[in-house]
């Protein structure tokens, strides 16, 4: 018998089976839109909070309570295993994250050593409590990408146009290769940890690779991203892929090892399913500005999404970005019972 | 006779004519990156500096003083036409453009007036004494296209994700469509300024477009940049236009009304020359970013920009966004020079 939270609309989609509705979760759907999650926050730093097993359990619930969604995620942060295995970055608010001491040359490297389980037992700890809360509900966990972790060392900080971390995949193949292969194996034992204490999927978040045009991506970040999947290809969970303005990257953002690539709007998802491989299913792709807009537009959209994507192997439906801060849940809630309703009428 | 500006590699490449040379010049040649160019700016901020005819002809010499580029273009902001017609918008150094008084209403459409020539008496001023420093050295006019525009509006300042606007975009097409409508007929005012002082053609860059998808272009920016580009279809001039991140819509780009489109590095001019309507020439495409690596991976990278666009029909050689103040003039100068000789050997 397939076991409640296998047998979940979520991980039916992501592995291409049939749906009874077609399921919806948000990136970032714990987060500054909701007031429980800053009523939550007050007073803690984002670091303090990705630390504290109880804090992450109850941010990582939060949606649940208001949003019928398909998924819960893991909360957390991309810089959680680089601090963890004693970089010092930290994440500033209203800036993001941001080290005092940026990469620069081969000596910086060995500033960079091995994750252990035993380096991060909050994630150990929410994830067994969060599995055992969530029930049939499927845990996401997550971590941050090779190019996207790179940049954030190199320049010090979030930054326009990555032009340093640029310099280095350009410039010095050989320091950016030993660099992301440090970050990959940091990054695939971060996942590994999440896998073992009970998450039913994973999402590699590299949210700025879009950045990097295909030939480089193939060259200097791919077999880094291809590197993580491998080191879960055991692991039996379905892996998402996904980062912001990568149409020209689709096809190898699954070609990395990808079960679902993760599709932003500025491709229509029945263009993206011609433009990734055979064995694909893809998450996304509202505009997150959309639902700023008044709900007629909201629900033109919505289906629009839905259209399009019965065109993919299989759909996990999704914002193309993050929930903008100023988003309304209520917003949210109406547009997930709108995924269910009308997904259910022609199922996928 | 052709006049010898007519027949210059740039405007002939422009036309899709055969040239001794890929002609090229830089997006931003003239700015942060040249030391002379701080020094003339000392103490003057950027408004008084694009206010006065002295120093907007010295600006837009100081590159062509250092590199053999193949034209000049103005010195001059996109919010130049805005402040010509009263709107209270300035540019905050290390910012960019931001405005006290954002635009969110109906109301805010009587702060548009129509933009007259004696509104700009500083460009025709201008133009005409660069048209006779230049001699046959065609000389670029720009403007900023109406999706950016309209951005610093709205949002009141540079944006990240560009909410608000799209909000507008998204929820009140009424607003938005007369918002653009009134900024495209400043736009094609200003432009048609430079072409009567003299430019040799013109460049709109709406920088941000490439956060809007497909479809929501067709409906909501491109019939305004159509407008902007018929109103110059009589000037005899080559029309380029560009945004960052536009590969989704190189194609609409063009049926905008461009002679010229620009690309951006993330996709090959191969590939862009499929992506155009037949009777497009290119303009691009390296990573300014490149410029920051060592000299053998510049020339490697300069090489390949030449080889794919030579499927273009005819090619403008230049970066794939603007010059990085940290780029060295002297990488300028010889990237210049190589993209002559290297073409020259074989020539369009």
């Amino acid at each position: 018998m397939t076991p409640p939270t296998q047998d979940s609309p979520f991980l039916r989609a992501c592995r291409r089976e049939p749906v009874p509705h077609t399921p919806v979760w948000f990136m970032r759907q714990a987060g500054r839109s909701l007031p429980e999650y800053r009523a939550a926050r007050d007073g803690m730093t984002m670091l303090a909070a990705c630390t504290r097993p109880d804090v992450i359990t109850e941010l990582t619930l939060q949606p649940l309570r208001r949003f019928a969604v398909d998924a819960a995620i893991l909360f957390s942060d991309i810089v959680v295993p680089l601090r963890a295995v004693g970089v010092d970055i930290d994440i500033k608010p209203g800036v993001g994250p941001v080290t005092g001491k940026p990469f620069r040359n081969e000596a910086d490297l060995a500033r960079l050593r091995d994750l252990e389980p035993g380096d991060v037992p909050y994630i150990t700890g929410a994830v067994t409590s969060l599995v055992r809360e969530l029930g049939p509900t499927p845990l996401i966990g997550f971590a941050g990408g090779p190019f996207t972790l790179a940049s954030y060392l190199i320049e010090g900080g979030p930054s326009k146009n990555h032009d340093l971390t640029k310099a280095v995949m350009y410039g010095d193949p050989g320091l950016w290769h030993a660099l992301l292969t440090r970050l990959a194996d940091i990054t695939a034992a971060f996942l590994r940890v999440q896998v073992s204490a009970g998450v039913s999927a994973v999402q590699l978040f590299d949210s700025w690779a879009g950045v990097v045009g295909p030939d480089d991506y193939r060259a200097a970040v791919l077999p880094h991203s291809k590197r993580i999947f491998e080191a879960l290809s055991d692991s039996g969970v379905p892996r998402i892929h996904f980062g912001v303005g990568t149409g020209e990257l689709l096809r190898q953002l699954g070609e990395a090892g990808a079960d679902v690539v993760g599709v932003d709007w500025r491709v229509g998802l029945d263009e993206a399913a011609r433009r990734v491989d055979v064995g694909k299913a893809l998450q996304g792709n509202l505009d997150p500005a959309i639902l700023l807009a008044p709900w007629p537009v909201i629900e033109e959209r919505v289906k629009r999404v839905l259209t399009q994507g019965r065109v993919a192997e299989g759909h996990v439906f999704n914002l193309g970005h993050g929930v903008l801060p100023q988003t309304s849940p209520d917003v949210l809630a109406r547009v997930t019972d709108l995924v269910h309703q009308e997904s259910a009428r022609q199922p996928g």
